[in-house]
């Protein structure tokens, strides 16, 4: 199961057997960068697979998630997304009233953001061979039209090398902006499962981010943007830190998270900076800018618990965090997702 | 089952509950015309699922199919392919050797056709969960630049409305060329799982169709073009049939199909109308140029075997066949495929 979870082991199964085939191909973000979404010719292109248990959850369901998940990639990378393909994949006499509130929530989601289905698949695999439904969500998009602005302003700072928002992007002296709470996602759909009774209901935030990624882009000075999916925080800031060769320091108590998806964690023993999110961006911004960009980030109803958490630093070359207790620990990526099947 | 078979059952679920929440946006191209890919700003996109059963066939495997008819489907429409995102469930436990042969095969048609898998996703369900393996293919690609003249040319024939290569196009006159035999994938894929054991050994015909496609377009005067997957030539025909509103009759005795599918058709009581094929295309021709459609067909090895085996006409709309033995039969779109998970 760790080799579908987002962390070191899935990280280990890429590098080791797929990167071996399809390495090495010459296009603008290559698929060796393993960054949030290719970019070829210009144009960005996305896939994903969603296979969350159970289908529906408080603040969302699989069909919300997909629609969302697709577009937050397109939109890290600096894509601005155009259109969506979605593929299905049905167990034989999957309910065919859950589909249609799946395919209902998709259009929202879709409308939401304003990136149409313009086509999609599907397949049917017999009784037994599926767990009921997944979804394949793809999509592709422009180079986001307020890049090249955003990337001028980040150069009054500083040299940026790269001409996307990729992973490599960090150097110290960056600000790390976190766009809200963490830990949402993965505790609601812990909670939707079988035998969990949580005291508070935690909801999903599921959503699709474009709107709240293109408030900060129009202030100008994001270098990198991610969103913590699987592996969560933890696995976002260790994969910044490897591919831009930087340390992050993170203080613990600037990081937004819910009471009630606090206390699932102790309750479960889940270390929340490694729990999914679905519906929150990290972005890392040149020094002079990181006021202003959190300022409009916290601006748009999807941003506003959003928070600098800490910054780059060249003092050491791993994610570090400043407890509230006082004293540093070390924030290791994890190896497998503490929460299978959230997406 | 059938819902998932490319017949008339799935097309009613796509109409009854797809359509319903996607239908409606305004593009190139639309999802409401369920053409095999959806045109976009110029750009055309594509996403399919595969869930083959057994992973490996003879003369290919689930990576090869997913690669072949990504690329096809867009190649159809009018599109050249330009990259491929992958997408893969794994089933907990799956074995990696297998994933490997898989991948080594994705690789190897990747390059034969020249379009390069960029950005991928990986998943893993638990045991139980997933019969061992699916692929979620999909791609973007641009126009294909030989489109143009291609539609210059068939417009001294006639007026051509549509700007790409759309179900809806076909004309009373139009010459109907198919690209080779027909079964070969379905049987291939039948033959290889537990139970059947034909005297001759049929090899699937999965490949990409990017090269042969492109010598007819070269010639000019092609005005639809479409793969025969799921529910076979006896789908195709009455797709083109229905959204062009003509009929079109086909002399039995021009279709090619290979002695061994014929064989294990009547063995098995199948239409080989009905089976699915992943490495042919057919393609609506105006009648002045369909000689030397043909002929540029035949001059690649991946339309050797190619034939004009009929005609679009205004006396019917519906498809029909002169049969060998003299008379005419309907040719009826098939309600779901005779042979499951073939793609």
């Amino acid at each position: 199961m760790a080799h579908g979870a987002g962390g070191a082991v899935m990280q280990s199964l890429i590098e080791k057997y797929i990167l071996k085939h399809f390495g090495g191909v010459q296009v603008d973000v290559p698929i060796d960068a393993l960054d949030d979404a290719a970019v070829v010719q210009g144009m960005v292109l996305k896939s994903d697979s969603y296979t969350v248990k159970p289908l529906f959850f408080p603040g969302g369901d699989i069909g919300r998630l997909a629609v969302s998940g697709t577009v937050n990639d397109m939109c890290m990378i600096g894509g601005d997304p155009l259109a969506l393909a979605e593929g299905f994949i049905l167990e034989e006499g999957f309910n065919i009233r859950e589909l249609d509130r799946i395919l209902e929530s998709m259009r929202k989601a879709s409308d939401e953001v304003g990136v149409p289905v313009v086509t999609g698949d599907t397949k049917v695999m017999e009784r037994g061979a599926l767990d009921k439904f997944v979804i394949n969500s793809s999509g592709f998009g422009r180079r986001n039209p307020l890049l090249d602005q955003n990337l001028i302003v980040a150069r009054k700072d500083r040299d940026v090398s790269g001409q996307w928002l990729v992973d490599s992007n960090v150097r110290a002296g960056d600000k790390i902006i976190l766009s809200g709470t963490i830990g949402d996602h993965g505790i609601a759909v812990l909670s939707a499962r079988q035998g969990y009774g949580f005291e508070t209901k935690v909801e999903s935030d599921a959503a699709p981010l474009k709107s709240v990624v293109n408030s900060a882009l129009k202030v100008g000075g994001v270098v990198a943007m991610k969103d913590p999916t699987r592996g969560g925080l933890a696995n976002l800031l260790n994969e910044w830190c490897q591919k831009s060769h930087v340390g992050i320091l993170v203080e613990e108590e600037r990081v937004p998270v819910k009471e009630g998806v606090r206390a699932a964690c102790e309750m479960l023993g889940l270390d929340v900076f490694e729990v999914g999110n679905e519906g929150k961006f990290v972005a890392a911004v040149v020094p002079s800018r990181a006021e202003a960009v959190l300022a409009a980030i916290k601006a748009n109803p999807l941003g506003k618990d959003a928070a600098i958490i800490g910054e780059a630093t060249g003092d050491f070359e791993l994610v570090a965090m400043e407890t509230v207790v006082g004293g540093r620990r070390i924030i290791a990526a994890p190896a497998g997702d503490p929460v299978p099947r959230i997406c």
